[in-house]
């Protein structure tokens, strides 16, 4: 078994090759070409963690991947990494183990900046006078960093809770080349920015409806299991149009949930990225519409981040 | 990381502990202190395979346990174990890989066979005149070898459609001290047995209602996803006991499944492992009764075998 570490797992990132290899995977498992079972989540409250387990195999290749990834929020106390994980491949043919990649939560990380790149693409307005990134973690960083890549804009807004992992967000984006502004007030990001990313485990609303400019883009990172939301409810229900990675999935446990199983959601509204990317067709259709990407993660996006490292 | 391959993890193998162990986790697991997610199913229907994920946290555990384990039933035919496989335990405190034991299935196959001879204690027949054997496989001889502490009796009859692999399971028996009968035929092996395992991928039933004997005790092994079946519905129908590992589990996708789907089994004639355990009770009211045990496999009994193997 070839067993890779996260250094090794980082020299083999190349990032086109990936987010080609994602949207055939998102294309893929809304076409039904992928098994991909229902996630499987441990809570970990006494250590204020928790962990999901996601596979999936996209019919006719010759491995299937197995991801094991956790959030520990106390972690950078102890001076480790939130982020933890790994993701292993399995042949297809025989069930042997082909690798470990021990990459730390990397992948995961990684695989979902990129998911955001790609929303990106499809939903962004034209106009953007600022990005929002809420949150001040790894997540926000590597939405910032793929975002430059579909996106023009160097005037980024961030909110986060503590000023300190403010300031470190600060000079973090100023060396990616943006003018930055830091705020511990949530509307004044919104009232600011046309294109958001909220990369928080919260369990309680963050952006609110009221705030959010017409013609705003907001995709949504961090609602991934239950009980977790960024965007109040009924910010949810005035999107004109929402893309998903799963409608399965972000239904049952994803940011449009809550209005989901409200029924306050017309789903000639939602779309599946996959379907999107097939139809190759635009999200938007005027510059006053307000656009949602709810990112659950979904197992064929490791399946396929697996392959883009193991192809190098 | 601790990495083990599967001569280190054998090395550490104590059947006593682990049998131990695997007790106090069908215990707890009944008694809701174990986090125990929807096992998760992949299917390979060119190469004759599946895999199954199952993760499992015993509340206050230090460690949480994710396992991988798949059977490719052509693998024999290129030499290689149909059982594959791997088992991780992470920190429950910061999600970090603890150890990888490259067991190869070994440490699913020891577990089941230990939980076929904890349900021996609880529901074999006083006189068992021969025991019986489904299947010839790996799982087939873990059992025999594992019920020999518990079953006095040394005469098995092993059933099986592969004439040399009944030949090869005839002279590993043998070995281990039995009288042998080899038979293509099951009613013959049902009519001579009192005590019956089952351990076979069969997707049709194999032992039929009307060749078991009163006080016959059925361990059903085999079944442990939608569509696997080696017991005759009529013949769960008729067990005056019925254990199982977990009844979310059995009866969604175990070998009671099909007869609890049809409404066939009494809620009251089925206990789960862990409960009958924890009351210390006979399960056996008399020695006409028919008794059976479905075991699907449990994530706890994974968490539980990983403890054994890293505490010594």
């Amino acid at each position: 078994m070839l067993i890779l570490n996260k250094q090794q797992v980082l020299d083999r990132f190349a990032v086109e090759r990936t987010t080609l290899l994602l949207k055939k995977g998102f294309i893929a498992f809304s076409q039904q070409q992928v098994q991909m079972p229902s996630v499987q989540h441990l809570l970990f409250t006494q250590a204020n963690g928790d962990c999901c387990i996601k596979s999936g195999y996209l019919e006719g290749d010759e491995s299937f991947v197995v991801k094991v990834s956790s959030g520990f929020y106390n972690n950078p106390s102890l001076g480790l990494s939130s982020s933890q994980g790994l993701m292993m491949a399995f042949s297809a043919k025989t069930g042997e183990p082909q690798a470990l990649l021990m990459d730390e939560g990397w992948l995961t990380a990684l695989r979902t900046a990129l998911a955001g790149r790609i929303v990106a693409e499809l939903c962004a307005p034209k106009h953007i006078t600022a990005i929002g990134i809420v949150g001040t973690g790894l997540q926000a960083r590597l939405q910032l960093v793929h975002l430059k890549t579909v996106i023009n804009c160097r005037e980024v807004w961030v909110w986060g809770r503590n000023p300190e992992a403010l300031c470190d967000y600060q000079s973090f984006a100023e060396l990616e080349g943006f003018r930055v502004h830091i705020t511990q007030d949530a509307s004044q990001l919104a009232e600011n920015c046309q294109f958001i990313v909220t990369t928080t485990p919260s369990r309680e609303p963050i952006l609110r409806a009221k705030n959010i400019q017409p013609g705003t883009h907001i995709t949504a990172v961090g609602a991934d299991a239950a009980g977790k939301q960024e965007l109040e409810t009924q910010l949810v229900a005035k999107a004109d149009k929402i893309l998903v990675d799963s409608l399965v999935q972000c239904s049952a446990f994803g940011e449009i949930s809550h209005a989901f199983q409200q029924q306050l959601l017309q789903a000639t509204r939602i779309s599946e990225i996959g379907e999107v990317l097939a139809l190759n067709k635009p999200v938007r259709k005027n510059d006053r519409q307000i656009t949602l990407a709810d990112l659950t993660g979904l197992g064929i996006q490791d399946v396929q981040i697996v392959k883009s490292i193991l192809l190098s």
